[in-house]
C-alpha cells in the first residue's frame, strides 16, 4: 500500500530542508514543491524561474509554499548552485527593482537545496515536511514532485517517492515528468506501465513544453472565443492546408549521443507538432475549460489520424551530422548515420471535418531560420473583378486568407496570433493579448503584416512558467495523458519502423539548402520537389530496393504472366485495373469489376484506395466472385473485407455495389431463397452480355479458384451463372460465380502470391484442361484475355 | 435542286463586276470572294483588310482571285466607299512603303463594288464570274460569300445565292456567317434549319472572331506542342481553377437597342467565352490539325458541361444603363431594365478530367480595365522549407504556377502566352511567337512578368485576317458548326430562362466598382462576396431574412410544434436529429433513422451532410419510410434522392443502408416477390423491438404521410409492418412503413414546409383521430415522442 513514511533503501543521501518565511496565508493549505534535478540545465534556465513566477502569482491567494531543490549533487555544491540561480531570478517588467529584490528574498527564504539519493533521503524529506506542517500548524494541500531527470532514473525515484514521500490523507500528489516518454510504442507502453505501478493516472503530469507556449496555449481559447466566425470555416470545405512547422538554425553538435537515438521525428514531431495538430484538428468541446472534455476530444482526434506509410515522409540530414557523430562518439570513418535531422510529413485525417485536407508537419535542424508556427490557409474560392492593384486587404477575398499561431522567433520575434483582415476581426482576451504595433516592410506568409489583425501577449511568458502554473491549478489538459501518449506512439511507430533503413537526403545547412528540402504532395504521398543532386549522395551502395527490379513479363499456361516482388506486383496490377477501368468507362460509360475474397487482394484494395485518385469509382460496379455463407458484416465475409479495405475509402455509389445475397430471410444460403438466381439475374440485368470487364481471381493450394473446388461439380459447367458450392474448409457453404460465367469476362486476372503457392503453381503449369481436378485450369475466357500475376515467391519459390 | 443559274426574285439590284489584273497564277484555279455588306462597319474596319492580307499571303501560290464588294447601297456610293477603304489598306510592318503601294494597287484592280439586291442581281453576278472565267481561260476553284449582314437578311440572300450563284461543278462554295446566331436554343435551331435548306453543313462557316484571336488560336497548338509537360498536369488533380475573362471599360451607350435584347451572356459568354472554354477543356485529339477530330472532341466537351442553375451566376448592370435605354429608346422614367451588363458564371464539367474544377467565366461592361485572358491556375501542393524571401521563381513550387493565354489589351497590351517558370519552358513555334522583352515593374496575375516564360506573336494579326485565311484554307475547326452552336445554346438557354426576371446588382462603373462585383463560389453555387450596399439597392423594402426571426415553440395537435423560417427550421431539425443520434449511440451503440422521400427533406440532407461533422454516421442505420416502385437509381426513387443529397457526402457503412426492396427479380413491387415482408424481417432483425430511434415524416396536401393515402386501408392498421400501397399520383405503386410500425418509434418528427401546405395544416389542426380520411392524424407514437416542424409559410400561410 502507498502511504507516507520512510523505509530503508540501499542508497545514501544527505537531505536538508529549510522552511522559513511562511506567512499566515495558509487558508488553502500548504504546498511543497520538490524539484528533482534542481542543478540541471532545465532547472537553471527555466524551472526555478517558473517556480518563482508561481510564487509571485499565487502568494497572497491563501496558499503557503515551500520549494525543495533536490539532486544527487553534494549538499554544498547544490546549495551554492541553487543560491546562484535564485539570485538571478527576474520579475515581470512591471515590478519595480526594489520590490523585486524583496520578493526574491522571500522566495529564497522558502527555497532550499537538499541531496536526495536513497530511500531514506525521501523518508527524511517527508518527515521534515510533516514536522514543518505540525510546527507551523499548517494543513497540507499537496506535493508536487517535478522530475527534471533522465527517464532511466524515474523508476528508483518513483519507488522511493511512492513508498516514503506521499502526502498525508486529503492532500494531493502531482508528479511532473519530462520527455522522452519512450522511444516507440513498446518502450512508451513499458515506461507507462512502470509508472502506473507507482502513481495514479491523475497524479501524473507529463510535460510537453510546447503546450505551454503562449501561442499554442491560445489555440483552443481562440477557437472557443471565435466560434461563430470559425464555425463555417474550420473544415475541409474551406481549409486548403494546415502547416505545423518548427524550424531550427542550430544543429545537433554536442548532443549527438542523444540525437542519434532519437532523430527529428521522435524529438519534435511525435510530441510537439502532434500536440499542436490535435489542438487544431480536434472537435471543439462545448466547454473548453473542462480538462476531461478537452482530453477526450483530443484522443478522438488521434483516432481519426490516417495511418502513415513510407511515402508519407521526406527525410533529410545536414551534411556535417555524420562527421559530428563520428567525432563525438568515436565512430570509424566508414560510419554514416541514417538519423534524420529534417522531416516533412503529410498527415491526413479520416473524419468528415478534415477528410482530404493536408496537414503538413515539418521540422529540421540547420535550416535557414528559427521559427515555429501553425498556419491554417483557407481556400481561395473567389474571383475578384477588379485588377489586382485595386484589391483592398480587408475586403478582397482573393488575397490569401489565413490564421497563424506564431509560436515564436522568426521575423516577428515574438509569439502572435495573426488573422487575415479579409477573414474576420478576431476576439482575444484583451487583458493578456494586445494588437501588434505596425512594422513597415515586414512581410509574413506572403503578405505585409498590415494585412493581418495581429496580436501578441501583453506579457511574454516562458512555457515552463505557464505549465508550472497549470500544474499547480491541476489543469491536466495542458499535459500528456498516458492514453494520448500511447495513441501518439501508435501513430508514429509504424512510420518510424518503415523508415528505419531509409537514407535521408543530405543538405548543406542554412541558406545554402536552397530548394533542396522543398517537398510536394499528391494524394497521400510526399516527395522532394528536386531530384537529389549527385554530389550529395553518400558513397556506399545500399541494398537493392524493389524498384531496382524489373517487373518480368513472360508466359504461363500460354497466357501472359507478370511477376515481380509483392509490392511491385500489386502496384502493376492496380495500374492495369485502372487502365482497364478507364477504357471501359470511356467506351461503355461503366466498368464491371468482380473481386475475389481472401487475404491476397487486401494490399491491392489498399493500393487502389490510397494511390489511384483517377480511378472512375463513380462509374464502377463492384461484384463479388464468391462469398462465404455468413452474414455480410461477419469478419469472415468477403464483402466485409471489401468494405473495410476498399469501400470505406472510395466513393462507389450505393447501387453500384453488389454483395452476394447469401443472407435472406434470416437464413444463410438456403436453396429455396434462390439467392444464387437473384444474383444471376442482377448480373444479367446490369452487365451487358453478362461479360464482366474484369474478374479478379486467386488460386488455392488445392487448385481451387473463386469458390469452385476440386472434385465438386457445382459451377464447373452447366447453365447456372451463379451457384452454391461446398468448400472443404470452414465455413463450408459458399456462393460463387460459375466457370462458364467467369469465362465470359473481357479480362480475367489471377493473382497468386506467397511461398505457399509454389507447389500448386508448378503443378498447374503442367496440367491441361482438367477443371474437375484443378478448377483453376478451367479458367480460359472464351473471347477475353487472361493474365497471371505472380510474385516471385509463388513463381520462383 | 441546287444548281448554278439565275432565277427571278422580286427584289431589284445593280450588279457590277470588274475583273482585272489577273496574272497567270491560276494553276490552282480561280477564287471569287463576295463580301456582302461591303460598306458596313465590320467590312470597313476589318474585312477588307483581311481580304487584302489574304491576297498578300496567297498570291503567287497558284490561285487567282477576284473580290466583289456588294451591298444594297447604290453603285456610286458603294464604289466611292470601297475606293476609300481600299486606299487605306495597310501592309505588314516588314513591307516597304513603295512595295506596299504596288501591292495595294494590284489588289484594287481585282476588287470591285456591285449592288446586290434582287435574285437577278445574283444571277448577273454569277454570269459575270462565268464570263470572266471563260474569257480568261480560268478553272473555277471556288466562291466565298461573306455575309456581313444582319441575320434577318440571311434568308433572302441565301435563297438568291443558292438558286443563282453557286459555283460550277467541281468548285467549292463557302458561306461565311456572322453572329448573332439566334437568341436562344429555339431561335438558333430555327435559323439553323432555314440555313440548312440552302446550304450544306460543310459549306457554312459561322464566325466567332474570338477563335481568330492569336492567343486563342494558339491554345490547341500549345497543348499539342507541350503534350509531354502538360500530360500529367492538365486535369483535376493539378488544376485549381480556370478563369476565362473578358473585361471591357466601354459601356453600351449608343447600342442599347441591340444590347437590351441580348445582354452580356448572349453577347459574350454563350459564344466567345464558351468557345475558349471548349478549347481548354476538350480532350486533345491525337492530330490537332484534323478539323474533324477537333470538332468532334469539342462537341464532347460541350456534352460534359454540367447544367447551370440560377445559383451558377451573379449578374450586374452598370448604374447608367437603364437611363441610357430610356433615352435611346424613348422609355418612360419608370422603366428599369433587367438586362445584365456583367455576369460571373461558375461552370463545372462532369468528366474524369475536370470533375470538381471550377471554370469561372466572367465578362462585363463599364469595368475598371479592358483585358481578355484565359488563366489556368495549378494547385499549390508543395511546402517550401526556406523562408519566402529566398524562393527563386524558376525553382520554387510554392510560388503560383499558372498558364495564361492573354488574349489582348490589359497591362501587357498585346496577345501573349505566359507560363510560370516553375512549371516548364514551353515550346512555341519560333517563326510566329517570340519571347516578350523585359518590362520592369510590370506585374501580372500576382507575379512580376519575369516570373513567366512569356511569348507574344512575331506579327500581331487581327482576328478577321486570321479567320479569312482559315476560311480560304477550309479549316472548319476555327468556326462554329451547327452542332456546336446548338450544344452551346442548349447549355445556356436554361440559365437564361431562369435568370430572365432576376434583378442584376447595380454597379457604378470603372474603378468605383471596388469589390462590389467580386464573387465567391462554394460547390456549384456562386454569390457576390459583399452584401449589396444600401445606397445601391433600388427602393422597395426587401423581405425580412430568416435570421431576423426566432424559432417559435408551441403546440399542434397536442404535440410540440417548432416553427421558423425555412432555413432556421432545417437547422433546428438537423440539430435535434444529431442530438437524438448522439443519445442513441451513447445508449445503444447505434441509431436507427427512417427517412421520408420527396423534396422537403433535401435541404435537411444537405444541412446534415455539410454542417454536422460530429454526426455518428458510422453507427447510424438509414431506413426508408416509403419508396416509389421504380428502380433504385431512377431519379424518381426516394433512395436516389437520399444517395445524391446525403449518402454520397457522408460515410455510412454499406450494410447500415437499407433501401426498400422494391425491385426484385427485375420486377417492381410484385406481391409474390415479398419485398415488403423482406423489409419487415430486416427491420425486425436489426431494430430492437422494431422501434426506430427516429422516424422523419412529411405531410401531403391530402393529409397523406409516408405512402399511406386517404381512403386506402393498406398500412393504416393490421399486423403487417411494411405494406404495398397505391398513390393517387404517379408512380402509383408504393412501399411504405405501416402506421402501427411508425407508432412504435421512440421519436417521430413531421416536417411540413411551404405555402401549399397551409390548408391541410389548418384542417388537420382541427380533426381528431381519423387515419382513414387523413392518415397523418393516425401518427401518434404509443410510447415515443411526436414533434411537428413547420415553416411559417405552412403554419401561418
Amino acid at each position: 500500500m502507498k502511504r507516507p513514511g520512510c523505509w530503508k533503501t540501499p542508497a545514501v543521501a544527505v537531505c536538508l530542508v529549510l522552511l522559513a518565511g511562511l506567512q499566515a496565508q495558509d487558508l488553502q493549505g500548504h504546498v511543497s514543491i520538490i524539484l528533482l534535478g534542481a542543478t540541471g540545465d532545465l532547472a537553471r534556465k527555466y524551472l526555478w524561474q517558473g517556480l518563482f513566477q508561481l510564487y509571485l502569482d499565487e502568494v497572497g491567494k491563501g496558499y503557503s509554499f515551500s520549494f525543495h531543490g533536490a539532486a544527487l549533487t553534494s549538499t554544498k555544491q547544490g546549495q551554492e548552485f541553487v543560491t546562484k540561480v535564485l539570485e538571478s531570478l527576474s520579475c515581470p517588467e512591471d515590478v519595480a527593482p526594489e520590490r523585486c529584490a524583496e520578493l526574491r528574498g522571500r522566495f529564497q527564504q522558502l527555497s532550499q537545496y537538499r541531496r536526495l539519493r536513497t530511500s531514506e533521503d525521501y523518508m527524511a524529506l517527508s518527515k521534515d515536511i510533516e514536522a514543518q506542517l505540525q510546527h507551523e500548524g499548517l494543513r497540507e494541500a499537496g506535493r508536487i514532485f517535478y522530475f527534471s531527470v533522465p527517464p532511466f532514473a524515474y523508476a528508483d525515484i518513483a519507488r522511493s517517492m511512492n513508498s516514503s514521500c506521499r502526502p498525508g490523507p486529503g492532500a494531493w500528489l502531482r508528479v511532473v515528468l519530462e520527455k522522452p516518454f519512450g522511444h516507440d510504442r513498446l518502450s512508451a507502453q513499458q515506461l507507462a506501465t512502470e509508472l502506473r505501478s507507482f502513481f495514479q493516472e491523475e497524479e501524473m503530469y507529463r510535460v510537453d513544453h510546447y503546450l505551454g507556449k503562449q501561442a499554442v496555449a491560445q489555440i483552443l481559447p481562440f477557437r472557443d472565443q471565435n466560434r461563430k466566425a470559425l464555425d463555417g470555416l474550420w473544415n475541409r470545405h474551406h481549409v486548403e492546408r494546415v502547416e505545423i512547422i518548427m524550424k531550427e538554425t542550430v544543429d545537433a553538435e554536442g548532443r549527438t549521443s542523444f540525437y542519434e537515438e532519437y532523430g527529428v521525428i521522435r524529438d519534435v514531431l511525435q510530441n510537439h507538432l502532434t500536440e499542436v495538430l490535435s489542438l487544431v484538428a480536434m472537435e471543439l468541446p462545448y466547454n473548453v475549460s473542462s480538462s476531461g472534455a478537452v482530453l477526450q476530444h483530443k484522443l478522438q482526434a488521434f483516432q481519426a489520424l490516417r495511418g502513415l506509410h513510407k511515402d508519407s515522409a521526406v527525410l533529410g540530414q545536414y551534411q556535417a551530422y555524420s562527421g559530428q557523430v563520428r567525432q563525438e562518439q568515436q565512430k570509424p570513418d566508414s560510419f554514416h548515420s541514417l538519423t534524420p535531422t529534417f522531416a516533412g510529413i503529410l498527415v491526413h485525417m479520416d473524419n468528415l471535418r478534415w477528410e482530404g485536407v493536408p496537414f503538413i508537419l515539418m521540422s529540421g535542424k540547420a535550416l535557414d531560420e528559427r521559427v515555429g508556427y501553425v498556419r491554417i490557409l483557407f481556400r481561395n474560392q473567389a474571383y475578384c473583378a477588379q485588377t489586382e492593384a485595386r484589391w483592398v486587404a480587408d475586403q478582397s477575398q482573393c488575397l490569401p486568407r489565413q490564421i497563424v499561431f506564431y509560436i515564436g522567433h522568426g521575423e516577428l520575434g515574438s509569439p502572435a496570433v495573426l488573422v487575415s483582415r479579409n477573414l474576420f476581426r478576431p476576439s482575444l482576451p484583451s487583458e493578456s493579448w494586445k494588437e501588434v504595433e505596425g512594422r513597415p516592410g515586414l512581410r509574413l506568409f506572403g503578405r505585409p503584416l498590415s494585412d493581418f489583425y495581429a496580436y501578441s501577449p501583453v506579457r511574454e511568458q516562458d512555457a515552463y512558467s505557464v505549465l508550472i502554473s497549470h500544474i499547480f491549478h491541476g489543469r491536466k489538459d495542458s499535459f500528456i495523458t498516458t492514453e494520448n501518449l500511447l495513441a501518439s506512439w501508435a501513430f508514429w511507430t509504424p512510420l518510424l519502423d518503415s523508415l528505419a533503413y531509409e537514407a535521408p537526403r543530405l543538405y548543406p545547412g542554412g541558406a545554402a539548402n536552397g530548394h533542396l528540402l522543398d517537398f510536394e504532395f499528391t494524394g497521400t504521398q510526399v516527395r522532394f520537389s528536386q531530384q537529389q543532386p549527385e554530389q550529395l549522395v553518400p558513397g556506399p551502395g545500399s541494398a537493392p530496393s524493389p524498384s531496382d527490379f524489373q517487373v518480368l513479363q513472360s508466359k504461363y499456361r500460354d497466357s501472359p504472366l507478370i511477376s515481380a516482388w509483392p509490392e511491385e506486383l500489386i502496384a502493376k496490377l492496380a495500374d492495369d485495373i485502372e487502365a482497364t477501368a478507364m477504357r471501359a468507362v470511356r467506351r461503355f460509360g461503366e466498368f464491371h469489376l468482380a473481386l475475389s475474397g481472401g487475404s491476397s487482394p487486401v494490399p491491392l484494395f489498399q493500393q487502389l484506395a490510397t494511390r489511384h485518385y483517377g480511378f472512375p469509382w463513380a462509374h464502377t460496379h463492384l461484384w463479388l466472385v464468391d462469398e462465404r455463407c455468413v452474414p455480410l458484416r461477419d469478419p469472415e465475409s468477403n464483402f466485409q473485407g471489401l468494405q473495410a479495405h476498399l469501400l470505406q475509402h472510395v466513393r462507389v455509389p450505393y447501387y453500384n455495389v453488389h454483395p452476394m445475397p447469401v443472407h435472406l430471410h434470416q437464413r444463410l444460403c438456403a436453396e429455396e431463397d434462390q439467392g444464387a438466381q437473384m444474383y444471376a439475374s442482377e448480373i444479367s440485368a446490369l452487365v451487358t452480355n453478362s461479360s464482366f470487364d474484369l474478374v479478379l481471381l486467386g488460386m488455392g493450394t488445392d487448385g481451387h479458384t473463386a469458390s469452385l473446388f476440386p472434385q465438386s461439380p457445382a459451377g464447373l459447367e452447366g447453365p447456372q451463372p451463379v451457384v452454391l458450392t461446398r468448400s472443404p474448409s470452414k465455413p463450408h457453404q459458399r456462393m460463387s460465380l460459375s466457370l462458364p460465367l467467369i469465362n465470359r469476362a473481357r479480362k480475367v486476372a489471377i493473382l497468386v502470391m506467397g511461398r505457399m503457392k509454389r507447389e500448386i503453381t508448378m503443378l498447374v503449369s503442367r496440367v491441361g484442361h482438367e477443371p474437375k481436378k484443378w478448377p483453376i485450369s478451367g479458367v480460359l475466357p472464351s473471347s477475353g484475355q487472361l493474365v497471371w500475376y505472380m510474385d516471385y515467391e509463388a513463381f520462383l519459390g
